[in-house]
């Protein structure tokens, strides 16, 4: 780290009023300079969604020594893409993401907003990590998660992380044991909707379901960290290529 | 393959009434027996985003011997889910999603609406496949793209996939000199907003920019593929764990 104080970007999904990123934010304050730029509203689920037709808009909503915030009318992504293209004149040396309320862990990294945010940090080839406490509620607690996020941050911040590859922590609830390196844990959603009735009689489908472990006799992976009490950090790389089914793939005459 | 008829699912993200999807029912017509289950307006750059808190709903739109056509109000991952959950009662054999108008070499693929149902179809363990022509126009001619989608759907029909890898396949336009296997290329897209002002004069961002690659020397990746009119064929993997950087990880003291 240079003399210059860390420059520390805060997204999430859960937008902008949700207690998981004021606990985080509260978390890094005294780690560096803080720019917290986050959806206005909940963007759950969204992935790595861009907004590829509709305007964006940022507006600043908070500003103090140290700390200043912007919400934004996009996905996490778009709000990552935004302050790093248009609001900030420095790259961050860190980017945050979450704390979530409810876990991302297994498949669900493919699915959660929090770490679509995480990925495009890591896109831009900075140390990028999302954070996701095992806890859907609006008032969770997020005391043992905020602490471990913030021991990562200051780890990130020292070791950095290798390109391509950014970090997602999920927490459980309660008291935890420790925290362990993981694998995602392989599996699905499973009954994945709800269906009832509109206004008019016309079926409309929630969605709703429930984690299939396919892996359940595994110790090395998230879904087991945090069923037996461990916080699990599973590094995430952003390049998808099955470089193991290249040679394979090669031999088809296509 | 049993006596049966193959049954094939397709979806995109461009939207029901784009030529695209046309062009790729056609070259799947008499391969089996058609589901197409598409959303009912453009979804690009959805990635794999979930409608969490909106209701979903499906519609039939067309039915004839052997083809089946839904428009539904989600993103392509719901298209998927919803018609594999809710709408269909035997696994389908094969997912193709696309082709979609305009390129998912690269990062895209992280992006790609097109790519987010082809992993969703890979998560259900069905041999998924994506495909994209480097062409952006509604009017865009996919005779090319079609015959490379075709031979594929054969192709994978009769060989399957191994689980947890997809295809992500890109076409360029005009006569292709044949298809390469590649790795995902690495780069990130720059420049990426335009900036302009609404009917109050404030300031609103639109979605624009170019591709950077940071690999150029490199022959073996999509983007060299299709800048050397060859269609280029990338295994996608769903499962991101950064496997080479866990040992590093578990050296951190956290």
């Amino acid at each position: 780290m240079s003399n210059r104080k860390p420059l520390i970007l805060i997204t999430n999904d859960d937008g902008y009023h949700a207690k998981g990123i004021a606990s985080l934010t509260e978390a890094m304050k005294d780690l560096g300079e803080i720019i917290v730029f986050a959806p206005d509203s909940p963007r759950s689920g969204m992935s790595c969604a861009i907004s590829t037709s509709n305007p964006l808009r940022a507006r600043l909503i908070h500003s103090e020594v140290g700390l200043t915030s912007y919400i934004c009318n996009g996905t996490p992504v778009d709000c990552v893409k935004l302050a790093l293209n248009e609001f900030m004149n420095r790259k961050p040396d860190l980017l945050v993401s979450g704390i979530n309320h409810g876990s991302n862990a297994g498949i669900s990294v493919l699915y959660s907003g929090t770490m679509g945010a995480a990925i495009e940090g890591c896109v831009f080839n900075i140390p990028s990590i999302g954070f996701s406490l095992c806890d859907f509620r609006p008032d969770a607690d997020f005391t043992a998660t905020a602490a471990v996020a913030r021991n990562m941050a200051i780890k990130v911040l020292e070791a950095g992380l290798p390109s391509g590859v950014c970090l997602n922590v999920n927490v459980p609830m309660g008291e935890i044991k420790g925290v362990r390196v993981t694998t995602q844990t392989q599996g699905k959603w499973v009954n994945e909707y709800h269906r009832s009735k509109d206004g008019s009689g016309r079926d409309v489908f929630w969605m709703t379901g429930n984690f299939e472990n396919w892996e359940e006799e595994n110790d090395n992976n998230d879904e087991w960290a945090l069923a037996n009490g461990y916080a699990a950090v599973v590094p995430v790389k952003i390049d998808m290529t099955a470089y193991d089914f290249m040679p394979e793939l090669k031999k088809w005459e296509i």
